[in-house]
């Protein structure tokens, strides 16, 4: 049970799914957000890029319902799919990735300790691996964005699917029909 | 100096409002939401209230330039003005506000922490003291959005005005003008 009457079948709406329905007014900029920095067109960044990106800080923030979410979205869009996700989740400094999208792992990692922990040095490897400027301000923005997003689900204690099936068929809808259909 | 290129004069548009103009895709979205959770009609929570809950969380991030600014806000929209707003950043358990609003900004607290930290008993005495679902579900977003408002602004490391007056101004022109404006 959530901490809260979300006027719904919870379980027909799992994680930020019931929020999103209890408050449409704040649902359209936060359904809006997550469209732009997960899925827009974006020169350099893919969306399974981006999604990995999300994955990764909502695991280190411990919201399994995002995790499971953006972790199984990144599979669905990565060539290297789930097991390249458990590998960055497992250790950002030995996954699989080239040396760009490891530094702005690092930095999204940074973001969730504290904005105040992104560090010169954290920035300037990035861009000695070949990272834009555009590049680190979206993995900022996505890192902190969903510092917002897990305390919003976890904090109205909603309810979260163990079934990975269940995430797979959302991710599936997702990479289809984007964060506005939710 | 930001970590990245703004593409403007930093000391013109301080704190997030350079990250705004550098991306007006996330601007849109991030505006709304500031504009809906602070701002828009509500049922019972002012927007000095509001503004109040985030000045608090902000503090508590250590993020210079979001407090400073939701301070002033709220200070120039509730009648007991900033000798509030410091009374609650000094100590919460003790400020003169009501009970529902005690309730509410330790919410936030436990929020900002971690959404795993919104305890069944924090919610029971927040209802105890009359407070709605809306207004628990508000204050849980209000603290989840100012986790990402103040990582943004700190993990891109931008300039930050040291005089009050600088914000002073600019709350009477958002009061005025409403976040959408910036």
């Amino acid at each position: 049970m959530a901490h809260i009457d979300l006027g719904l079948d919870e379980k027909a709406h799992p994680g930020i799914v019931g929020p999103l329905r209890f408050r449409p007014e704040t649902a359209k900029p936060l359904g809006e957000l997550a469209e732009v920095l997960l899925r827009a067109p974006h020169p350099t960044l893919t969306p399974g890029e981006r999604e990995l990106i999300a994955a990764y800080v909502s695991g280190l923030n411990d919201c399994d319902f995002c995790r499971s979410s953006h972790a199984a979205s990144a599979a669905a869009q990565l060539p290297a799919g789930m097991p390249l996700v458990d590998q960055v989740r497992a250790d950002v400094g030995t996954a699989p990735v080239g040396a760009r999208l490891r530094a702005l792992l690092q930095i999204a990692a940074a973001v969730r300790r504290s904005g105040r922990e992104v560090t010169t040095g954290l920035v300037e490897t990035a861009r000695t691996a070949g990272a834009t400027d555009l590049e680190i301000h979206d993995t900022v923005l996505i890192a902190a964005a969903f510092c917002m997003f897990n305390r919003y689900v976890d904090g109205l204690g909603t309810w979260t699917p163990r079934d990975p099936e269940a995430y797979a068929r959302a991710a599936g809808h997702l990479v289809a029909n984007g964060y506005l259909a939710i």
